[in-house]
């Protein structure tokens, strides 16, 4: 097969690679339905982030169970299953208490921009829909793998809640699946900031009450400003960097709380600054296991469409254009058909 | 009357002062029942914490209520009151969240090593005690003045239930009162790090059940030990170094609590660190307001004893050696009698 490698920056090659097999009894091995190219996956490709030689790329997926080792029980050849970027053996007591992304068997994903993917742990990592779904729902199952999970962790670390007044900082695929999260998680004001049109467009289609294109100190007065001096309840913190960062501290009321779920890149905290804003802080690689399958159940049921992120559908072939439309803006989030 | 004033690292001094009087119609004038040094005055006492001149000292006081202000209407003279450390309103939309110590009329007491004191916002800063308390409580109310509603916070914000493992970072007054709040609040496992004889004894008082003289990496790596590698629930940074910070998240399960209550001094996180531990954060200047009334009840109700931490009393006029004995750690606090 060929598949997905990042070779340096902005040098992503689709090229021969090694089918993956079953490895250990506990694999599976699946054909992807869909991939896709996360923001995250932009760190490495503008080189912000150092990769050690060429590396296969790729942490989200959904599609059709190939092969299962001999000790997988929980999904059979033939089913349609969805799993989170980090492996998890649902089982160790850090899965149990609902951090699967911090589990003791914890991978993060690599190689899914491909068209078959070995899955490790695929008993505590993969979950089967009912049934093989329709074509139309696939981009939103596979929102669920990585960017729905994340932007909802954002708002559950976040502590949303029926009525509260939120701010996402961030308008990648996650800020605006935060939004949405928001949204459903019941939040009376839901405070998008952005600066691009497509994407304030799809945060008011997923429950943005307002819209804010400043950035920094002059976003975090806008946010003062509207709710009255007193700061935001939840913020959502989905970018990574240390102005990202300081304006969700900053724009959060005292005893509010802040999540951040991008990677924080070059970002520091002065202990002294945080301690006199007296938020709530919680973040991590997202436990998108723990919500997967209520978010899956949520698709299925069209109450949710968090596929609408993917505005650019490419064959996977075409993965080094579907980088750069993202990388240029162009693009929210690319989606890939093998 | 004099009061004690600090000129620079290590001079204290207790020196003729104007006595207080009504300034605002919100405020009260206290005649001291009893008064102490606090671990955050041996900052600037050790010149680790710079001072703009000579510095009015103490914030920790309860009292007998001498002279009020024509506005305040919940506190009258010859009531038994205790204040907290931060003054609030306790109206504003930060108090209503619980937050009193970031209240929009917030000020830091200083000046309550003297007989008597001038409190702002009395109204909603003084809690009264029904009648006037006898004299062998007193310690124990004005411990609730600050360490013990600071240790309190620390338990509550590291999120301490019942059956939980806790972990307390620091043996000073705040450490070992977060120690009592933790076993107050169900944990069945309460882990104190201290290395000191006396608050050893103290800690397993107020309810620790394992002490470990370790700290930094060694401290970490034997409460992983004592968890079964797991890291603990809850853990309460009682300290406001680099070291203690990190000896506190690290010892966090992914997924537990880290408080800290004591400002932090040159404390810098890491985002990334920070990022891959999910530990969730909380803190600050403890909103003791708060918790006032119920631990008030507890005190005179006779369940807790926080009294306990004082184990130098001194008459106020000696208050340059109260300092020293704290510095020197031969007292873990010292209460003063004016």
């Amino acid at each position: 097969m060929r598949g997905t490698v990042l070779y340096g920056p902005r040098d992503i090659r689709f090229e021969d690679r090694e089918t993956p097999k079953i490895e250990k009894p506990t694999d599976a091995v699946i054909r992807m339905a869909a991939t896709c190219v996360c923001g995250s996956d932009l760190w490495p490709y503008r080189g912000l982030q150092p990769i050690n030689g060429p590396t296969a790329m790729g942490h989200e997926y959904c599609g059709i169970v190939e092969e299962v080792g001999s000790a997988v029980k929980s999904v059979k050849p033939r089913q349609f299953v969805v799993g989170s970027f980090a492996t998890s053996d649902n089982t160790c007591v850090h899965c149990r208490y609902g951090y699967q992304s911090s589990c003791v068997h914890r991978e993060f994903m690599l190689r899914a921009q491909a068209p078959f993917l070995r899955v490790p742990q695929a008993d505590g990592t993969l979950v089967p829909t009912p049934g093989v779904p329709s074509e139309d729902v696939v981009p939103s199952l596979l929102a669920t793998s990585d960017v729905l999970g994340t932007g909802w962790f954002a708002a559950d670390a976040a502590n949303v809640k029926p009525g509260s007044t939120v701010v996402v900082v961030g308008d990648g695929a996650v800020g605006l699946l935060g939004v949405l999260s928001a949204k459903q998680m019941g939040a009376e004001r839901i405070i998008a900031m952005s600066r691009h049109e497509s994407r304030q467009k799809l945060a008011r289609d997923f429950g943005a009450t307002d819209i804010l294109s400043e950035r920094g100190d002059d976003g975090v007065a806008h946010i003062k400003e509207l709710t009255k001096g007193v700061g935001a309840d939840s913020v959502l913190e989905c970018v990574g960097t240390q102005e990202s960062m300081m304006q969700a501290i900053q724009s959060t009321r005292p005893g509010g709380f802040v999540s951040y779920v991008g990677v924080p890149h070059q970002v520091e905290l002065k202990g002294e600054q945080l301690f006199y804003t007296h938020v709530h802080l919680h973040g991590g690689p997202a436990p998108v296991r723990r919500y997967l399958p209520e978010l899956i159940d949520l698709v299925l049921k069209g109450t949710i469409n968090p596929g609408k992120v993917f505005d650019l559908v490419l064959p996977l072939d075409q993965v080094a254009e579907g980088y750069r439309a993202m990388d240029e803006r162009r693009a929210i989030k690319t989606l890939l058909r093998p």
